[in-house]
Formats: structure tokens, sequence, C-alpha cells
């Protein structure tokens, strides 16, 4: 299981501190496991990985055995919890440069994620790298209507009927929508298209256990047997009230102690560069879920040790309202060891035959102290190896942590009504049917002039 | 000319206070220009681009252009200012995907980035996608002693002497380093590797228009001939202490002014996905000159509209410490506009027909008028087009921005003492020669029991 070290946090944080949140936590966990919490109507990730396992997913498993054995490159389209978990956990399973590996290597489709911008180059080059491909869509949307994943669909799937015909593009696309009802399930019932059900009850940042991310990781060959398996273990381990038994409690109780105290930014750090988009993850998670009511810890993430040569200063010396989480991998994937070449005078030949994974974690180590002497307190988060199974439990281990911790920060951490405002001021200024009053209203603020 | 917008901003700091820095800069852009600094000896960028062109670079151009014929591959070994200037730059001006294209279309050899990182597992993905091809390498490093990139250099020097023998080997290496001294400096006279010259009075960060940056930037083809006219001219416009006439101070003075008002987070914004690595250019370039004493804004960054659906809920809502930089490409590269498909009811057709590039601006404008109604100041940077030009521009904007705010911040921008303290810390844990006393003190602070 994930395991917390608190030893680079207890000159910041006593002992003490933390057994004070024993209380509120008891109290909250009754409240989410019984549904007494604000947002109670998106608590279906609690379960999840338990209710899956046990109800099966095969239809789920035949489709990505179909899409693997076919597509030569799988395009998932979607935005924000409709993708970073499924990157996340690609990115944490497969090698670097995994596109360009052959494919009896990959053993199945390329990869690639759209509909997460609404940029013109970045479409285009993506549409240059699929010519000539057998490619498979998979459109993962809820409402059908979210802009970014709405337009990429219009492009992708216009070319796709080119290529290929609107029968056989038909046979190639996939849908994660709805059970019921949006603009995604009725065309799906008119084309015929597979679909794939996003829960009601399970809110965007919370679904990578869901179809949203299972489908397209199951197509690139991750065991999600494993990652379901993994998530459930965390899921039994951690139904403890009990602080001392429950290591994801405790990340939310220090948290939230290093807020009250003007800590307000977390940085995610990692040492494996194939984390990055696990820090994505992260920083939805935790910033859509306790950025609200003008509060929240702001999530922000370094990749160390690249990262010491860039914002390695400003976190020992700069403005100290940081705290870290460092995500440490115990048992990293490679063997490799430092070649031993005498004629260069680097300073390293006393490292000659070593890992790279010991120097790395070392470095880790090395900067962990560092940084709790420049006064900014570390939190490591053990992960036992770079597995589906331990990428599982580490998945829940988060969200559960996060459920917590917005419980302990006082808002509701699973709504994000911020993220409208932008919206209707797009809509107004794309000129959208029904927004007129509201484009009338922003073009006169737009023309105010500027104050003296 | 990268121009500031201060419309989204003026609600937060009044004109009046931005004058108020009219004086300071004054004398500061004085000072600047006079070498009397603290840091002078770092001060070669701030003429560079108009030296670099009426000194010429045909060495450069000539050694670019046999990578560029030669080389399946290049490999670029650095860390922190030794690589962040041309992958943002690379990212800037070639597609994504680029190393996926065909040779034809390319031009020129695929482009990887190595010695940035400790991970075993990455450095094998790179070897396996390297495998079969004819690989250079440009090793960038002043001192030839820093771990990162020594450690890389050592694998993939032994691995291309395997593959290709020795002389070849030999051939296919160069080094850009210090001009007089070092490790590589050392082994670049006995094996005879080509060199290029760091130059003394330019730190890491601001090196990108020094052959750290140029030579792999010439050898994938970017024009670095109008990235330095675009530097240039920047020189020059950019070369007076009258605020009104000046973006880059005009910026230098808001950033402060937000500063003193509690805005201690700064987010880089863009809307264009190939911005990335720009925006990890700038959190080098910012955060390493201003974090020290204890003070200094911390740069983060966000890629949007994509983390509109992550980060977006905590930027509109969330603990308001922040403020955004929003860099904006006034002509993006591409047209592609938005299909009609009536059979979808995704809300979308009154925009059939639309340039993408129009939507995604829209977006922009939408999200900066909710940020600023949440509270969360905005600049706005216009900026011409992608070119190298403009990029020339941007990189001189952002570093003599960047010298003047850390001159209104009252710090030394130009040095970075808090990376050693890392460093000591880890050549103590690996047991380097001579950090003995370092390392036993160490092991007895690690084996301290935890406060209650």
């Amino acid at each position: 299981m994930v395991q917390l070290d608190l030893r680079f946090a207890n000159k910041f944080v006593s002992l003490h501190e933390v057994d004070q949140f024993q209380p509120v936590i008891e109290d909250a966990h009754r409240r989410l496991h019984s549904g007494q919490v604000p947002g109670a109507d998106y608590l279906g990730w609690l379960h999840l990985p338990s209710e899956v396992i046990k109800s099966g997913y095969d239809d789920l498993t035949s489709a990505a055995r179909e899409i693997r054995e076919s597509a030569d490159a799988l395009v998932v389209i979607g935005i924000g919890g409709s993708y970073l978990g499924a990157r996340a956990a690609f990115e944490w399973m497969k090698p670097e440069y995994y596109n360009q590996l052959p494919r009896e290597v990959r053993g199945g489709p390329e990869l690639y994620f759209a509909g997460n911008h609404l940029s013109a180059a970045a479409q285009k080059d993506l549409l240059r790298v699929l010519e000539g491909k057998r490619v498979y869509l998979n459109v993962i949307s809820k409402s059908g209507t979210t802009t970014e994943p709405a337009v990429a669909f219009r492009i992708l799937r216009s070319w796709l009927q080119q290529q290929v015909g609107p029968d056989e593009a038909k046979r190639r696309i996939y849908i994660t929508t709805d059970a019921h009802k949006g603009a995604l399930k009725e065309l799906s019932d008119t084309e015929g298209y597979r679909t794939f059900v996003v829960p009601d009850d399970v809110g965007g940042r919370y679904s990578v256990l869901t179809p949203v991310g299972l489908l397209p990781l199951a197509s690139v060959g991750v065991d999600i047997a494993a990652m379901l398996e993994g998530a459930a273990n965390a899921e039994e381990k951690l139904n403890t009230p009990e602080l001392s038994d429950n290591p994801a409690y405790q990340y939310a109780a220090v948290r939230n102690a290093l807020y009250r105290k003007g800590k307000n930014t977390e940085i995610f750090a990692y040492y494996e560069p194939s984390l990055k988009m696990v820090a994505e993850w992260w920083k939805q998670l935790f910033g859509e879920s306790e950025g609200k009511d003008h509060k929240g810890i702001y999530p922000a993430s370094v990749g160390y040790t690249t990262d010491l040569h860039s914002m390695g200063q400003f976190v020992q010396e700069g403005y100290r309202n940081l705290f870290e989480t460092v995500v440490r991998i115990e048992n990293p994937v490679s063997e490799l060891t430092l070649p031993s070449t005498p004629d260069v005078q680097d300073g390293l030949e006393y490292l000659a035959g070593k890992p790279l994974a010991f120097i790395n974690d070392q470095a880790r180590l090395a900067t962990q102290i560092a940084h709790v002497d420049g006064e900014v307190p570390n939190l490591l988060l053990n992960v036992n190896d770079q597995s589906a199974r331990s990428l599982g439990e580490l998945f829940y281990f988060f969200e559960l942590a996060c459920a917590m911790s917005g419980q302990l920060q006082g808002v509701n951490a699973f709504n994000q009504p911020g993220v409208e405002a932008y919206k209707i001021n797009m809509f107004a200024l794309l000129g959208k049917p029904g927004y007129e009053q509201q484009r009338r209203d922003l073009i006169g603020q737009l023309e105010q002039p500027a104050k003296g």
C-alpha cells in the first residue's frame, strides 16, 4: 500500500496537531460513507473499484480487444477528467516514445489524446501524423456538448468519414457518455456507435476507474484488472476512520494543518519523468475539489531532478508559502548502472557501477533534507513500484484523501461551480443563440476606459 | 514587438501606481547598462543579440549543416538553462510529433533531449528509440561536472562508441562548454571533439541565444538568423528607461505592484499547446532570478483551454493570491474551420465555418473577463505570431523584464545560491570523496526521532 512518511514534515507539524484532527475525521468518515456530505450525489467513486470487479466488465474488454487488434492508432477525445486519468496511467505504464516503437513491441495501437484544446495548429499536427493510419476514435464526454471535445469530434469524424466512408467510420467510433441522454447518446443511437457509460454518481475528476479511463487503457494493453485490484485493495485498507491506520486521512490532516499556517501552495514532486501526467491528474483532483469560496491550497508540480535546475532555487530560498509532496517509487522499473569512463574528469568515477536508481533516490533524499532546511515542509509518499496495481492504489488513495481534505477545509469537494463563469462569457462572445443580453453587457464592459 | 495590454489588470493596479515606479526604473536601467547591479558579471545577455549578429556565427551554421545532413537523430544533453531555451524554441517552431514525421518533411534529424533527469527508465526508453539510428550528440555543460548531463553523457557516449567505434563516435560528438577550462573542455582537447563556447558573462537561464540554444536549433532547421534579428530588435526598442515606451519595464512594474498586494503566485497562461516549454523556460528565468531571501513571486503555468477543465475552478474561485500573465499569439499559424455536422446535436452548429483560431481567442477573452471578475488580475502579452523572429523578441523581452523585476524586488537577479544546498547533501549521501563529515552529519540527522 501507499505509505506516508512524515519524517520531513514533523519540524513543521507536530504529531499532536495531527492527532487533533481525529474526531473531525471520524465524523467526516462516517458522513462520507453514509452520504451526508455536500455533493453526496457524487460519491460513486467510494466503492467503485470493488463494485466494478464484482459486476465485471467483459463488454469493455472485448471492445478493447477489437481496438487493440484492428487499430493502428486510437485517438481519445476528451478534456479534464475525461482524459487526465487515462493519460496519467498511460504514461505511468508505457515507455516514453511509445508511439514510435514498432507495432510488435507495442502490441497494440498508437495512442493520441485530442479534444483537449482549441488550437488549430495542434489539431493539424494530429491530422498529419494520423495520415495513412487505420484510426479509431473514443469520444468521452458525459453531456456531448463540451466545446473542446465536440470541436475535435466534428473534425476527426468528418476526416474519418472522408478517409474510409461513413459505414466503416461507424464501426471505428466508440462513445463513452451518459447512459440515457445527451448529444452523444442520441447520436450513438442513430448511428449505431458502440457506447460505454459515464456513471451519474462519479464526477469527471474521479472517473479514471470507469470506462472513461478503462477503455483507452485496456486498448493499449494496460492491465486494468490489476489496476482495479490495487484500487479495491486501497478501498478496503483505507476504509477506517483511525488516523493511525489511514495514510490517506493522515495526508489530508497534515496538508490542512500546513494550510492553516500559511502554506497555501503544495508542490507535487516526482523523480520519474513518467509521473508527469499523474501530477496533472492530481492537480485537477485537488484544485477543482478544494479551490472554492476563495480558499484552498494551490496545486503545483515539479519534475525532479529536472526542475531542481529551474524551480530549485525558488523552492530552496523563495517566498515561504510552499510545501512539497514527494511521490517516490520505491522499486523503479529499470536497472541501468553508471558506466566507468576514467578518461572523463566529470567527478563521477566514484559512482561507476552504481545503479542510476540509487543515484536518483539519493538525490531525492538530499533534496528533501535541503528543502526542510530551507523551511519547506516535505511529505513523502512511498509507492511500491510503477505497476498497474500500485497506480490503482495511488488513484484511490488520492481520491479518498481529497474527499477528506475537502471536508476538513469545509467545501463541497465534488462540484465545480467556478468553471461556468468563462463558459457563459465564451458563449456570449461567440454569438451563441440565447446569450444576446450577456453579449451586449460584455461588449459594453470591454469598451470602458482604464482608470487613472 | 511584444505588447503589454493592461486592460485586465487596471481594476487591481492603477496607472498612477505603475507611474510611481518610473524613477526607480530609470535608476535601475542606468545601473543595468553601466554594470552597477548585483551580479554584474552576468550581464552579457544585455547586448548579446546585436553582438552575435555583428560577429557572425559561421562555425555554428556549418556544424549545424553537418548534423542536419548526416544525423538521423540529434540528442541534446543538458539540464536547466542548458536545455529549456532550445526545447522551448523547438516546440514553438516545429510541429507536435515532429520526430514521427518522415525525414523529407522534417528536412533534418529527429531531436531528443537527455541528461535532464536521473531516471533509469527514461534513459532506457531513449536508448531503445535510438536503436539503429545514426545518432549525433550535443553535450551542453559549462563545468562538465553537472551530475545529470554527465551521467547521460557517460551512458550515451559508451553506447555510441559500441555502436560505431571510437573514431566515428568522435566525429559525432559536439561539445558546448567553457572556452578554456572544465572537464568537457579538457576531454574535447584530448579527443578532438568540435566545441562551442558558453560565454562567461551569460548565466544558464539567459543563454538561449548563445550556442547553447543556437546549435541544436539550427540543426533542426530553425531560422536562428530571424530569431536573433527579433531579439536584436527588442534589444534596440527596449533600450529606454521610459516606462511608457517600454513594455518589458511595465511588465516588471505591474508584477511588483501586484506582489506588494499579496499576489505572490503568477500563472503563465497560453492557448497554444506548443508554448508549453516557453512557460517552463519562463519559470526558470523568473523563479531562479527572483526566488531568494525568502521572497519572490512563485512562477506557475497553465495551458488553456486544456487546464480550464482542471485548474480553472481554482483560478476562478480558490485562494486569492494569484495573478495571470497570458501570452497570446495574435496571428496563430494554422487556419482550420469547424465543419458543419447538423446531425450532431452538440450545440456548435452556429459556429460552423468559423476558424478555430477565432473560437480559441474568444475563449481566451472570455476567460480573462471571468478571472478578473473572480479577482485574479490578468496581464496580456500580445505576440505577433509564432515565428522565429517573434520568439527572439519574446525571449529578450522576458530577459530584460526579469532583470528589471529583480532590481525592483531587491535581489541579485543573476545568481542561484540556493541550488547548492541539495547538491552538497547529495554528494555526501552518494559517498563522494571529500564529503565525509557532511555524510556523518546527515546520517546522524536522519536518525533523530520525530517530535511528539
